[in-house]
C-alpha cells in the first residue's frame, strides 16, 4: 500500500430480498419533493415502479417524475433533468434502475444549481463541484457500473462524439442504495453478461499496474474468482439467488474506490470502450469485451508478471515448467474462453464499427499514464483494427 | 451473499506516511475541548505525541489528557474516563495508541453521558446506546483490533473475571482514524506477532461458517494471503514499509464489518482467548493464537470441505489424490508452521495458565451459535486443556 491517500465512503447498503424495506426509512431524512428517475419503462412491467411510488406516497412525498434516461445518457437530456430539478425545489433524486439510471441522477445533482454549462465544466474541463449539491438515493435493477457506491459520472455527447466519465467526490456519492438481487432477474441475458463483463473490466482496470505487493490486489484476486464462479452459474441460472447476489455485491465492491488504494491505474480499457460507445451507442459493458483482448495481448509484455501471477492466482493456471510469458498468455486464453462461454461480445464489428470509423473512435480515446503501457495513437488504432 | 444486512461504514481514513498530516483538517470541524487518550506513555518516547499536541494546540483546542490506559482496559478506568469527558465538557476524544487506547476511547463516548452503569447495560446487558456520544477520532501506532473502523469496545472486569466486548453501531465508529504504517515501527515484536494474528484470527472467526459460495469467503481468503506474505517479510524486516503497510491496511479491512456480511459467525477462538486473558492478562493475540490449533483441529469434523478450500486456496495445498479430511489436515499443519516460524505463542501455559484455572476459564467463555459446531462446557474445557 505505497503512497498517500483517504478512503471515505459514506453510501449505505441495503441488500438483500427484503431491502427495499429500507426505503420507508431512508427518505425520512429528506424534504417533500423527490425526483424520481428511472430509463424506458421496464420497472412499471416489473412492479418495481409501483412499489417504489407506494412507498413515496405513504411518505407524504410529491413525486415529480423524470423518466426515459437511455443507456448512455445524454448531455440534452442532462440539461432537460438539471431544469425540472430546479424547477421543482426537489430534496431528493431517487435512482431506480441501472448505472446509467445513477449516473444521470449524480450528474443532475451537481447540475441544477451550476451557474456554467455542467458538460463544459466536469466533463470537458473535470472541475469540481462548486455549488448545492442535491442527495441522490438508489434502488439498483441492474448490475455492472458499481455507480449504486460510488462518484462516477458517464454522460455521452453526441454532437461532439464523446463520452466522458467524471468521478465526483464522496459529497456526490449516493447517500444510501437498496440492492435486491432479485430486481435483476427480469433483465435480458445480453445485458446481465454485459454487466458481468463491466464488472471484470473494473477489476482488471484496477489490478493491472504496478509491480509491488499491495493488499488491494489481493482483494481483487478474490472478487474475480467469486465473479466468475457465479457467471457460470447465472448464465445457465438466471434466478439464482446465491449466483446473482454475489454478482452484485462483487459489482459493487470492484469500483467503490477500495481496490484503486494504494494502485495507480490508467482506465485504457474504458478510454478504448467508451470511445467505442460514442460511435455506436453499443451497450456498455460489450464495448470493454470487444476490445480487451487485442489490449492486454498488447500490453502483456510490459506486464509479464502480474499476468502471470494473474493466470496462476485467478484461471488456476499452473506454472510448473513454463516460462512468465507462457503462463501469462495460458490466462488471457483461459479469460477469453471464459468470457466467449458466458456469451460476450468479442469484436467491436458485432457492434456496428466499421473500418471507416477507426480514425475518429481513436482520436475520441483518452490516453492516460498509471498502466504498464502508455498507447501511442498508432497503438490505438491497431488495437481497435485487431478489435474489428 | 444469503440473508438481508445493511452495510455503512462511515469512519474516513488517512493512510501512508503524511496521514498525519490530516488531522489539521479533521480537527477543524470539532468544539475546543478535546480528550487526549492514551496508554503507557510510548508515544513521548518515539515523538507521536509530541507532533499530536502540536496540531492539537495549533488548532487552537484545549487538552484534556488521559493516559495510563492498560493493555485490557479495566471497568475502573472506564469510570474514571467518563467522569473526565463529562466534567470538561469534551468535543473529541482522540485515541493515539493501539486497539485498547481506541476500544476504551469509544467505550468512554457512550458512557460519560450515560445514566445507568455503563458497564451493566453495555458489556452485561449487550443494550443499546440511549445518550448523547462524543465523536472519537483515532491515531493509530499499533495494528490488529481494526478498532479503527468498526464500533468494537473490549472492557475488563478483574472483580468479576470478566472480559466482554461490545460491538456498537455505526454512529460510535471512530470518524476519521490516521493510519501512519511508520508508526508502528517501534513496537516490540511481540506486539507485532500479536497484532498479526488478530488480524487472521479476525479472518478465520468470520471464514469458517456456511457451506454456501459467498464473495465474503473470497475476499477473506485474499486478505488472508496478503498478510500471510507480508508477515514473513515484517517479522524479518520490520522497518520493510511495503510488508507494514499491508498489514495496517490487512488489519483495518478484516474487521470493519465487510467479510461478515452474509455470514453467521460464532467468534468462538475469541472468546475462549478473552477468557484466557480474563485469568491471565495476556496480550490478546497471543491469547487466541494458543488456543486455535486445539479448536480447529476440533472443529475441523464439522466443517472439513471449507477447512479443505482454507487448506488450498489459502496455502496452496494440492488436493490430488486425497481425501477432504486430508487436504484439511494439510491446511491446518500449514496454518500452524507459519504461525511457529513467525513467533506466536502456541499454548496457554506460557502465558501463565494452569490446570487449576480450566474450570474457571471455561465457565467464562461464551458459547455462540453460527459456526460448524455449537461447543458444550465439556468441548471448552477439552480444548482448554489441549491447549497447556
Amino acid at each position: 500500500m505505497l503512497g498517500n491517500f483517504t478512503y471515505s465512503n459514506p453510501t449505505r447498503l441495503h441488500f438483500g430480498k427484503d431491502s427495499l424495506n429500507a426505503l420507508a426509512e431512508e427518505i425520512k431524512n429528506y424534504g417533500k419533493n423527490v425526483m424520481l428517475v428511472y430509463g424506458g419503462g421496464s420497472i412499471k412491467k416489473n412492479g418495481i415502479y409501483q412499489k417504489v411510488v407506494k412507498i413515496l406516497q405513504d411518505g407524504g412525498k410529491n413525486i415529480v417524475e423524470d423518466g426515459g434516461v437511455m443507456p448512455n445518457p445524454t448531455v440534452e437530456k442532462l440539461y432537460e433533468g438539471a431544469k425540472i430539478a430546479k424547477d421543482n425545489n426537489v430534496d431528493l433524486i431517487l435512482a431506480v434502475g441501472g448505472g446509467s439510471v445513477c449516473d444521470y441522477s449524480k450528474a443532475v445533482s451537481v447540475s441544477a444549481y451550476c451557474e456554467d454549462d455542467p458538460w463544459e465544466k466536469y466533463f470537458i474541463r473535470f472541475e469540481d463541484v462548486s455549488c448545492k449539491i442535491i442527495p441522490v438515493g438508489c434502488v439498483l435493477t441492474m448490475v455492472g457500473t458499481g455507480s449504486e457506491m460510488n462518484g462516477g459520472s458517464v454522460i455521452t455527447n453526441h454532437d461532439q462524439k464523446l463520452k466522458i466519465g467524471h468521478v465526483f467526490g464522496d459529497n456526490v456519492f449516493p447517500k444510501f442504495s437498496v440492492l435486491n438481487p432479485e430486481f435483476t432477474y427480469t433483465l435480458p441475458k445480453y445485458q446481465m453478461v454485459a454487466g458481468i463483463y463491466d464488472i471484470m473490466s473494473h477489476i482488471l482496470e484496477q489490478y493491472f499496474s504496478g509491480t509491488d505487493d499491495n493488499t488491494s490486489d489481493y482483494i481483487a484476486e478474490g472478487l474475480m474468482k467469486s465473479l466468475i464462479n457465479s457467471s457460470l452459474v447465472a448464465v445457465k441460472d438466471p434466478c439464482n439467488y446465491e449466483a446473482r447476489s454475489n454478482i452484485m455485491w462483487t459489482a459493487t465492491w470492484a469500483l467503490n474506490t477500495l481496490i484503486a488504494k494504494g494502485k495507480s491505474t490508467d482506465w485504457e480499457v474504458h478510454m478504448l470502450g467508451q470511445s467505442v460507445g460514442a460511435y455506436t451507442d453499443a451497450t456498455h459493458g460489450m464495448t470493454l469485451s470487444a476490445v480487451s483482448m487485442a489490449y492486454y495481448r498488447h500490453i502483456l509484455p510490459y506486464g509479464t508478471q502480474k499476468f502471470a501471477r494473474f493466470a496462476v492466482n485467478v484461471w488456476g493456471v499452473s506454472p510448473e515448467g513454463k516460462t512468465a510469458e507462457q503462463t501469462a498468455k495460458e490466462g488471457l486464453a483461459a479469460m477469453e474462453s471464459w468470457m466467449k462461454s458466458i456469451g460476450l461480445v468479442m469484436n467491436i464489428t458485432d457492434l456496428g464499427a466499421s473500418e471507416d470509423m477507426l480514425d475518429g473512435i481513436t482520436s475520441g480515446t483518452f490516453i492516460n499514464e498509471g498502466g504498464y503501457k502508455i498507447l501511442t495513437k498508432e497503438e490505438v488504432k491497431q488495437i481497435l483494427k485487431e478489435s474489428l
